[in-house]
């Protein structure tokens, strides 16, 4: 949900609600942080949680990153390809600061003195992962629970390398792996759940919660753009891709997923800067063919409803499939 | 489970458990599987069911097709890579006379003829999908049920067309956008299911049954091969490939795999003749680098027990997750 559709008005509706609302901060400097905490905290009392993007500096193959900036040419306005750590260590410090009660993080493993000053911020740590090779390194780092995300989940993949021998395990089945190795570790399944039943399923399949992402982009206090508003209510088929941001993510099929997928470099986020003023101006005047549409595989079952409304069917849907399920099961 | 594991010994003690038994009629001839009904029924009076490959001659690149067939010149003894109806009529007269209770299908949808004949034997007649889409063609041709089989399914994809922008839509996310769309529909989840929780998690997510596989091929009644019984046990990684049949399916990776995956043909059942014998030899002399390794995406839950002890514990399992996720969102 960072760059665009992440709100502190949609997190603190959602922790009103009896949900943990999260904070995207990817993307975000430091200051940018600590207002959304700031407006979070104006709104509610309750827990809510903050996830970060995780820098690290993989190496690059150059000459297919140069192709690809020579392919976009056409595009006219395009950023400048470089790496950057997303403000990483001033967004630690702010957290260090601010005490919030759950930190989770993304794309790879914080540094030791990053998790030694959260800790002792009091905050949860929570590691994403989306293999049971990559549960095992975040365990070994004493992480407080894993996000589990399948591979239905909308935007980037939290893979800890971008390789493309990734299986793709889905939520449930790296819910399965993953708890029979570590049956004690609360675990969070993420990953087209955008419904009560969904949400049923997971936790009958042993998860603690269920991470809840596209199921509240159309809400009017998410910020997700028009264009993208009207492809998340359609019926339309989602892919992986890197042709964006240089580091694979599911969204809506569109033009410019076609035509550039095949030759998008692993570049991230040098390829995210590459086209971000590209996606900006394509945001803005609605051509959904030119811009990201993260979204996950189930897309189609998000309402336009406040976040709020959508916590409370959520969870009242998943405990009605829950009993349905147990009279089925002892009839 | 077709090409090897399926055995009418499977399915006799799978139903006699408890569960639906299924037998896999996939490249067995009518007499083959008239001997095969014949064997269940003398082992059990329960109810079972009969999986049918439906053949569609498809158009197919030749030059890629021989250039395959060149490729893997090395290996000595191969197959003519030739079409073939898998013994379509002859089996679906087999079934019009020994009218099974459930008749399940794959591959493509089944001629008008065909279900008649099936319908008029007494037999539910099952389609098997793989997204919404193909879904809608088999809901407009009255099924009694669907089975629907997620990416994370071991074996043949059982896609109606073997394109490669399909989304790989996971069995929990297919389930909620078929059940969205056809509430009224006896749905049956397939793929990565291999214990009680997953089994759970469906039946939480709406499905009337759990299709599982991958989970029985340790069972001494099936007929899994020594090599394969080793690499199902092991924590190794699984793929979509066409290296072997020139149909999508999933198997553990292995060399065979990796050194031909990128040049295999869209090419079913072409390919599947073409490495036959290579396969039957490599299978024979155990070397697990050289036939296709079928597995779900969790198979290192599999455990090697009798298939009734399986049947059991799935269920005793599944009940017990659903209690312990019914307990935890009413506290």
């Amino acid at each position: 949900m960072a760059g665009g559709p992440s709100t502190a008005e949609l997190a603190a509706a959602v922790s009103g609600a009896g949900g943990l609302g999260f904070l995207a901060a990817g993307y975000k400097t430091g200051d940018a942080l600590r207002e959304d905490i700031a407006a979070l905290r104006a709104l509610t009392d309750a827990p809510f949680g903050v996830n970060l993007f995780v820098p690290r500096e993989d190496v690059i193959d150059e000459a297919v990153l140069a192709a690809y900036v020579e392919r976009l040419r056409e595009f006219g306005e395009l950023g400048e390809p470089r790496w950057d750590d997303d403000y990483w260590q001033e967004k630690v410090d702010v957290l260090a600061v601010e005490r919030v009660p759950v930190v989770s993080f993304t794309f790879a493993l914080p540094d030791e003195a990053a998790l030694r000053a959260l800790r002792d911020a009091g905050s949860e740590l929570w590691m994403t992962v989306t293999s049971v090779e990559e549960a095992r390194s975040a365990v070994s780092l004493g992480f407080d629970a894993l996000v589990l995300q399948g591979v239905e989940a909308g935007g980037h993949r939290g893979s800890l390398t971008d390789s493309d021998d990734g299986e793709g395990l889905s939520a449930l089945a790296l819910l399965r792996l993953v708890s029979s190795e570590f049956p004690d570790l609360p675990l969070v399944a993420a990953g087209g759940i955008a419904d009560g039943p969904a949400v049923a399923a997971v936790l009958a399949g042993g998860a603690a919660a269920a991470q809840v992402g596209t199921a509240f982009m159309l809400s009017p206090e998410a910020a997700t753009s028009g264009a993208h508003r009207e492809a998340i209510g359609e019926d339309a088929r989602t892919a992986l891709t890197r042709a964006f941001s240089g580091r694979t993510a599911r969204g809506i099929v569109n033009r410019f997923m076609r035509d550039h997928e095949e030759a998008a470099p692993v570049a991230y986020p040098h390829v995210h800067h590459l086209t971000s003023p590209m996606r900006a101006e394509a945001r803005k005047r609605g051509d959904r063919d030119a811009f990201n549409l993260w979204a996950g595989q189930t897309h189609r079952l998000a309402n336009p409803e406040p976040a709020a409304d959508i916590v409370r069917r959520l969870s009242a849907d998943a405990r009605e499939a829950l009993e349905r399920a147990s009279r089925r099961l002892n009839d």
